[in-house]
């Protein structure tokens, strides 16, 4: 075997071996990200039921959906606002082939007038234990 | 008695009533609010470091902080979003005297260029049960 031959099939390993080890450490990234989303304001109270039923059934459902929290602004109720977070980028793509993902989009398509995706990264995540928010909130 | 003072007196007394249980209810609402904060792009590490103790902190010690989440825009490192939970606008009011929140407040102050406080109420809170947000998101 030639020494060049030998020099290019070792940094193709090593580069295999590096690459394997990046996504092995992307699958451990948790994904957190904020959706802005406004409404069609003849549609409040549907795609609220639309989307509290989406949110309580992925998370029970799927182990990769760690919390969804939606809310919406008191002075302009169109506004709505989520916070997602998932286990992995492998398990948002997960997510948004579920046939509940699905049913919810498809369901609230016509709801929706824009949709803004903002991509984050967590400064602090802090949450009592047990934490519950009640019917009273 | 006249009849006219007994009526006054019962609906001076039914009001009384009415107020007092208005007071109740609103003691155990929650307060859910958003805060969009911008960043001096001079201190965005300081900033997080302060915050990410403050969000800490308050969350231990103060029974009425429920929740404090605090993330940034990935393409926008400047851009910061908080999702906040207060047990009551009781408990808020007890946190923004706070040693530890007038601490942040004072420390920050010159590192925040805007901050927008929006009121919000919950669609969906869903949160698996032990979810952590480690280090490695």
């Amino acid at each position: 075997m030639r020494m060049s031959t030998l020099v290019v099939t070792a940094i193709t390993i090593i580069l295999f071996i590096l690459d394997q080890r990046e996504a092995k450490a992307q699958q451990n990234v948790r994904k957190v990200r904020i959706a802005n989303i406004e409404i069609d304001s003849a549609y409040i109270d549907a795609y609220r039921t639309a989307l509290a039923e989406h949110a309580n059934v992925a998370v029970q459902v799927e182990p990769g959906v760690l919390a969804l929290q939606a809310v919406y602004d008191k002075a302009h109720p169109t506004k709505v606002t989520v916070l997602e977070v998932y286990a992995s980028e492998q398990a948002y793509q997960m997510h948004v082939k579920s046939p509940h993902f699905l049913k919810y989009k498809n369901g609230t398509q016509k709801m929706v007038k824009s949709l803004q995706l903002v991509e984050v990264a967590p400064i602090a995540i802090e949450i009592k234990p047990n934490f519950e928010i009640g019917p009273k909130s």
